[in-house]
């Protein structure tokens, strides 16, 4: 069975770093690994959206599937390149906070990479994606163990604080962890807390408000808005998220990361 | 031998939809999937645009081929989930319009999917890429007949309308339907529709005119652009299109998808 | 084993143009090929850009891999398509120098590819990639001899001039080549030409001008910055580069390709 590898990089497409992360990763030959690109369009350094990114990501892969994560904005300092083993997968990726969304709480086995011990090419300071996770993702691909590629880190990771929402006597406030393509607010409210506030869905009678704008009632699925305006639903990974049907609900409220989003009983 | 798997979406490749999607086609292993990517940049909610995309792209792939086209606005409403069996391959996609270009004329057997009948995990309101047309479509590529996946179909599928072109005395009257990403503005004229007109080509003495605007000439290819003017040519998949060699015949001229476009005689 | 078909083109993905290229390729069936994308965001018809991003690429990849590149906007004129075997891989991409600084001072064995040989459906005017380079690919992929595509080639190939730096009695002048996905300006500037004349790194003392702008040091990663200010580095593929951890250079200094990039002692 040939070994799944994922991969997901604030690279762009534009240059070449994704095609030498590749065939670096292919440098042993093709026939051990399938390759998949999940991005290259994460934000440049911006490690908070791949942390986000990747947690959404992850559950829907086969055990054993193997995931390289690289945005790296401290390559070549004293940061520590890791190699995990935990939810039944593999991950690949700086300590800088990147994987830290998917192993919160997770019981995990981690080694820091040591690079002589399974490549033999010169290691630059500037793109570990090529020198140091792809050739130890090819490793583990052709079947090394864990423990061969470095050392067990038994110190704490960097970890990424997380926004919980915050509840209170008329209700729940949020923020927005994500603008996506479409536009779509993507909030901190999960359906489980939305659920605790207000009983199971539908939602009647519970609205939302985008910083201090109109309220906004909570549907099912896009094509259940009327009009023009916004509407809030549970997304796809169980975040309630405000979105405009044919529209761009972050350009037309003016809202983006960072903006609350409350939800009120009776307020639409 | 592993089944081709193609990818036709408005995903972007921002956030984490298409990781989601591939996952879910992975989910019972990679080794019956030869995943390929078309396009997850088909404008967002534009079926209209997947649906030109697919008719150029499929003649192409050998049969057999799996196409998952999701362009899906109205997912988790009413319209219905298809896969279908015609021109030698298969296909997967809501019953928008979005494969009707394709179908258009062809015998086709037609199922619409019944989700439980393939995936034993929670369907989500908002995103069927992941939840229904990738779980089907994995399969489909381990073995199952079309008919395992849900009920056959005998009433109509959605239909996009096509925007014949219209011959006059004087010539043809087309549109632009595409603005490709050199600029290139394709047209509804077709190369058949062009011989009828004014015999086989080369045209000589035959012009192209975008909405009012000078006479532009009917070349071979691109290098045969005489300094900086528009081109107009058959492009490859037989449709005339104008272009501006190392320019960008869209904003230079000002036409977009609907600009109207005539072909007439000595009018260069 | 499968044989690794690397693409890099400029045509974007909002088309079906690298859809049609792929099912072109993998018209006789995919088991033969491991097809992998490297960059379809080239800039349109920047012959340059793709013979920099493969000239920086190519080395990773192991001996056999085929390569196509399609940056082509000589399409259906007189320009000769090719096949080459250099440095132990394969090469198909047209004859406007696009391959050239791969090819600078290799044997090679060339062969302009005579579509008749190796395909049977028509060829386009406009569209080589999909009708010529991608059958071509796939015939040495199923195991063909270059020698059964073409005839061999003895005249020599298009070339890209090389814009050297230039030794003077005080530094080095150069001039950005490329600007990044990140905004790094990357130079002509290799880290011989620079150890050649500072001695090894790290070469404090020295300093890098862009334009005629201030003064910049030379570190050794983007995380040695201190504050915001540019830093100048050797980049992953041994070339100084000027980079803004955290921003983007290129639009922050105000300059892009072309402009002169001056290593001086003593001078910051």
């Amino acid at each position: 069975m040939r070994k799944l590898v994922t991969l997901t990089t604030d690279f762009g497409l534009r240059d070449s770093y994704v095609a030498e992360l590749k065939g670096a990763l292919y440098a042993e030959g093709p026939s051990a690994l399938e390759v998949v690109d999940l991005s290259h369009e994460i934000g440049p350094q911006n490690v908070r959206e791949a942390a986000l990114f990747v947690r959404a990501a992850w559950p829907r892969f086969p055990a054993g599937t193997l995931h390289l994560v690289v945005v790296d904005p401290g390559v070549g300092s004293t940061r520590r390149a890791l190699a995990v083993a935990a939810c039944n997968q593999l991950w690949l990726g700086p300590d800088n906070g990147v994987l830290s969304l998917v192993l919160r709480d997770q019981p995990a086995e981690v080694v820091a990479l040591e690079p002589g011990r399974f490549t033999t090419r010169p290691v630059s300071a500037t793109f570990h994606g090529r020198d140091v996770f792809a050739p130890a993702a090819a490793r583990l691909a052709h079947g090394a163990a864990l423990d061969e590629l470095g050392a067990r880190v038994t110190s704490p990771l960097v970890s990424l604080p997380w926004p919980h929402s915050v509840r209170s006597p008329d209700g729940l406030h949020g923020e927005v962890v994500h603008v996506d393509h479409f536009g779509n607010l993507i909030s901190n409210v999960s359906g489980a807390e939305l659920a605790e506030l207000a009983g199971p869905g539908p939602w009647e009678g519970w609205c939302v408000r985008v910083r201090d704008g109109a309220s906004i009632p909570i549907v099912r699925c896009y094509a259940d808005a009327q009009g023009s305006g916004p509407v809030a639903l549970l997304g796809s990974s169980d975040w309630l998220e405000v979105a405009i049907a044919n529209g761009h609900a972050s350009r037309q409220l003016g809202a983006t990361v960072g903006a609350a989003m409350t939800i009120e009983r009776n307020a639409c």
